[in-house]
């Protein structure tokens, strides 16, 4: 099997021109074949702002409203996509700008209204595998946002991080899949405040402990729950690094976290 | 030859949601290979206004800044071209939304500052015809919004009625193509008072004659320009038509205006 490696960008790295221009630089001299997600950093809701809607949350969780909707296109596809395709060309990377809806990439229902209804936003039901193997095949570069489509005609909301993990688990069947989380920190560090607590090697037990002792933040957890259900699911190798250390994924010792079950 | 259909959409469709999804119904519903090519109607300026931007027009031109391209990728990339892939999508065609960064599909330079500096506009220089092969053969539908790529890492603004031109000229060295551009009117009227005044076929020489006799709009004599321009670079037919006679383009007597050099 061809070896593949989902890497999601967010962030302060989206919010900061040279830092991004760096770490796309990495990712350019990366080997091999590869998809890049990108969140929208603090963009959207700067622009949401600017436009003078407010932001709704429901227990600290964004509600996407149809004007929310509407700005989450404009920035992460618009605005941040199609800038970072631009870019990319620029370093002689052939990259492919798309949203969940191009090619029927992504699938997803707009999630149930339970006790929250939390609007635009999809829960993936399905990667299209065949497509992104034909781009793939051609050395073509995908580059993903954090918008799926319903397959009715509606753009949908998705969480960055749940599609480079559904990307890595369904593009596992067909690749040697490594997915790599990347942000402003050294890695998963067992002490928040200081960045020379990296953990180099996670397993699902030690994971387990740090989390009932409360060692992870609330950005943290659903990253290294996202992380270790994808190892389950056939991914063969999770890591999460500052994306700074993109360009320095085969060094030794390595930068960042690996994750395994065991 | 395989034959190819370069399909232009703007002006009011865009503007009014029913009647761009009945011309997309249209579209989807014609055989054969398509590429359908969008402008951004009045989208563009309401946002800019909804931003507080001031639109600068130099010689009835439009000067594009920095933050009036910023809305033009917002517009016409976030929302006009996610938007229709995905209506595109439910209507069971494979659509893939494209800017001309995407695979490198079309490269431009910034125009030269001449007398006057109209921004970030770029004037075509290059249109990736491997790369559009390569959709078409896997019986994808490109659907181009109007923006391009000066290959160094810039988004530049291009008028959609070039991009099509532009688009269908390039590929009609590998396919017999067929350029459509749609609009609101009947087709090319001798009299644009008047619907019923339409031209049924247009010679270059008629052409000719009724644009010394004034007969022809500041809006259609550029897309009258470029029609012709076509026609003499390879294009094998050049059509012109109310859009909502996309579905009807085989019928007998056919709608609108086919343009031809003799």
């Amino acid at each position: 099997m061809d070896s593949l490696k989902v890497i999601k960008i967010g962030g302060q790295v989206l919010d900061d021109e040279e830092m991004l221009r760096d770490v796309l630089r990495r990712f350019a001299s990366l080997p091999g074949k590869k998809i890049l997600v990108h969140g929208g950093g603090k963009h959207a809701s700067r622009m949401a702002e600017r436009l003078g809607l407010k932001i709704r949350l429901v227990n600290g969780r964004r509600v996407t409203d149809a004007a929310t909707l509407q700005v989450a296109q404009m920035v992460y596809a618009g605005l941040l996509n199609t800038n970072i395709v631009a870019q990319l060309q620029a370093l002689q990377v052939n990259a492919l700008g798309l949203t969940g809806a191009d090619g029927n990439a992504i699938r997803s229902v707009k999630r149930p209204v339970g006790e929250v209804d939390f609007g635009f936003v999809g829960d993936v039901v399905a990667v299209n595998v065949a497509f992104l193997q034909t781009l793939l095949a051609q050395n073509w570069v995908p580059v993903f946002c954090a918008l799926t489509h319903d397959g009715h005609g509606q753009i949908l909301n998705t969480n960055a991080d749940t599609i480079v993990s559904e990307l890595a688990v369904a593009l596992s069947q067909r690749f040697e899949t490594e997915l790599v989380f990347t942000f402003e920190k050294n890695g998963v560090l067992s002490d928040v405040s200081d960045e020379h607590s990296r953990i180099p090697k996670l397993t699902f037990e030690q994971y387990e402990t740090l989390k009932s002792n409360g060692a992870f933040t609330d950005g943290m957890l659903p990253k290294l729950e996202n992380a270790f259900r994808s190892l389950r699911k056939g991914v063969r190798r999770v890591r999460i690094l500052h994306a700074l250390d993109l360009g320095s994924l085969n060094a030794e010792p390595h930068p960042g976290t690996i994750l395994s079950m065991e």
